[in-house]
């Protein structure tokens, strides 16, 4: 695979919007190699996610960036580019529950996962080993000793010191401040283990059983201020029966968590992602 | 297919039940053809279905039936029999939107769905000429102009005239009386148009789209007092994305309205339910 | 909604491509309402689905068109123009088995099938009833007595008489001969009762349930001479278990048959549907 | 959970057959807990799994299972009896590929799968690293160097000094001669990275790439002579489109495999899965 250029963009949609980026684009010898696009016609926003090939582009990526900019101030983008062969900083926070961890882990070692895993945090020991299994250091910061603030103080200069570009909350089962979240934003992802918004907040296994539902879900989101009503980036199911036991609604339900987190982080580091208002666009 | 008789119950659990139940089959001749049972640890309750083989039962299934009675008592079961020739009076409640009941009249055409369908009643004209054309009355009771007080008089008398056993509400977008749900407990069966617990009341669709979920859902529920809170029979979900628009998801989730009505349906008048706290088991 | 100019594309993946065409719409005033587009690296090859507001466009569609066809010549490009407003015409083949007919009618009627449907052809009599419910023109050509070249003839002419643009066999049980399905490549849509290519040819059911599947499934494709080995449009699964018999297979397998038939039918007259080689793409 | 013990067993079906077994139990003090069973009318066999507390038994499980051995004779059941304590000796074949591997032992680790795992063999060094991290010893059996014969009377050996009851092929990619498949008859778990039938035999994602299906499947099936050919345990898809490469189908569908694969070893070592001609049946 050839490196390849990315585009993601947002903004007022008007005539002339695409004939006016992917001129730009040829007149710098850019191949497309893939583009996806979205009018929403109720707000009259437009979105673009191109990706091009680098290697025959006739100026260089920061050149192409500057040039850039001009006529995004002109059709008064939101936008970014970078380059298929970054790979992001992704700190991943979790409790005692691993089975989103060891996922997240085997495909970022496999290279699934194009981004580079810093540090592991947890609030308890227990995912240590799995965590050096996978050559990531894990870094164990208590919550309930000296109290959240402290905690949050040695989160987030970790955080800093290793240059962590996207928080993900693998089951860390703590709500964060509101500072914390607001120094992440649209960079912090969490698995809500629930069909959102249904059963927001504690104990949506339990809940789930109490209701009698058919259908149990996992929801990936991006964190905000208000708990579990973030832009929702995915979400998926899994069926049970009144023979499931809470027990197996909490293992079955572990499935679609760490599915729906792991498309959630792909989707981010691939640059997929773009926020509007209180929603997602995912990129195809 | 040989006619069947078809025994549901309910009772504490406790050792020996279904060796009392499958000898007291056997002493009189019936051969099980299907069963299906569940135990709830944690409620320790004993949940049966029970269908054999009527042609060599060696006595008539009134006597079955009256037999069974004392051994019923014995163990404290809550429990019916019927045949599987047994065809309950259903009745199909409509407003304007037709997917619904076009999959309900069509299937019960096919004979899939083995029940009478004596009259469907609308509160607006536009279903009576598919009614019709399925060779169901129609009945139009409007609710606007007399008010819900007096039409719900004139449905309940529909339905006792018709000898109702099941009412339908398919996609009906009325709010019924306490009385009238109260007069069919666990024998009126609604569809709302989202996964619940999530979007409980009103637009569902909207505040779906509002909240950028990535799946939309149905259920169908057995109606109580409270609204959307009744015991949930079966849900489905449609995957959307971003380019969805609320049209685009409304078209699509009555695909799921309907596959769920039309099973809660069938599995009712197959005797596949029992309602037990505010929970559905659905026998295979 | 206002009306829009739909162009759909196949050309030789090269710079400028997508460049050329939005600048050529944007100096015509057009606005583009819904785009999405495909490049496929292994057969450098350009895909495209255009769809742009009418009403301020600075020429008429006939124009426009007109203008195209020089640009597409330069590309290499097979394309086509289409107006959002324009209602192909479609023909329904059938035989005994009405789930797949029911659903497309109702839709229709609805108005969520954008298309009109002049007749519907059956082998048997057993569909005039719904065909005419929903005011569709039914024509019974017997496919046993005189033979299939004399039907074929007969239905040949019925399909020229109502310049039909689609055939979309919904459960016809017949194998139409080469020189038919020559006379509309790609404008020929089956339904299959299979998830192909897994059970390709006669009794699919009969087959699924002897091996011993877990799923079943059915494919919706254009037809080409080869049975079954046409480019597949859409395919989806219904779960089944030990305690299905063949009957319940087929019921359930009814359910996909028609959803996939009926998605396959919308995108075919939404024109989304590009094929190449022996496969389409289904633009969003 | 108190200890429970677990009866399967298969019949020719008749009258009393259920009323003897549980009637049996009765007598002995069992408390079923869990009960499954099926009546095949096509073949006319009785097939059950029944579950019950050990805790109140009056008698040993060895003597249960003593007199159990001639009502056993009386009704011509194939059978077996065990202990839901029991941990069979599972054993596992890769090759490179570890997806299923790591989901197979992560949950062996959290006691999710109740089983012991004495050993890993693969024909390649990949994945010893992993087998080790979770306490599993690894064992090299080339395949290409000495040959088929050589690594098979290795690989026979180790499973018989490891008494295993269970071999499972997690991606293994060799196909084992008749005579090692025929010395663990239903008790050698394969999964084949299609939608079975479709694309028996080799490179499947190549062949529905070239097809251009909708859907990518995987199957977990009992290994017999004819490849691919065995019943069928578990199977499941992928939704794909034309976006998706070659390399984005294999990577999909890898999530279809592991899910097919731990489910059939989960069921197998729960003592859930009936073998009867070439099919399953999987009791709840």
């Amino acid at each position: 695979m050839a490196e390849t250029g990315i585009l993601l963009l947002q903004c007022p949609d008007r005539k002339g919007v695409v004939a006016a980026v992917t001129t730009f684009l040829y007149e710098r010898g850019g191949n497309i190699v893939h583009a996806d696009e979205h009018q929403d016609q109720q707000v009259k926003q437009y979105f673009l996610r191109l990706e091009w090939d680098l290697t025959d582009l006739s100026c260089s990526l920061a050149r192409f960036t500057d040039d850039f900019a001009s006529l995004a101030r002109e059709f008064g983008m939101a936008w970014n580019v970078t380059r298929s062969s970054a790979r992001p900083n992704v700190a991943i926070f979790v409790s005692k529950s691993g089975h989103c961890l060891a996922d997240l882990l085997f495909r970022h070692q496999t290279g699934e996962l194009p981004c580079r895993i810093p540090l592991v945090i947890g609030n308890h020991e227990d995912l240590r080993r799995l965590s050096e299994f996978y050559g990531i250091p894990f870094h164990f910061v208590p919550t309930d000793a000296e109290g959240k603030a402290t905690a949050e103080a040695t989160q987030r200069e970790l955080l800093t010191e290793h240059a962590v570009e996207l928080v993900v909350l693998a089951r860390y089962m703590q709500v964060l401040s509101d500072q914390f979240v607001a120094a992440y934003p649209n960079r912090m992802i969490n698995v809500h283990h629930s069909f959102l918004p249904a059963f927001i907040g504690a104990r949506p296994y339990h809940r789930s059983y109490e209701r009698g539902v058919k259908l149990i879900g996992a929801t990936s989101h991006y964190v905000t201020k208000v708990l579990d009503e973030g832009p929702i980036i995915e979400q998926d199911i899994v069926r049970i029966s009144h023979r499931d036991t809470l027990a197996d609604m909490i293992r079955k339900g572990g499935d679609a968590e760490r599915a729906v987190l792991t498309r959630a982080v792909l989707w981010h580091v691939q640059n997929r992602i773009l926020v509007y208002g209180n929603k997602t666009i995912v990129f195809s």
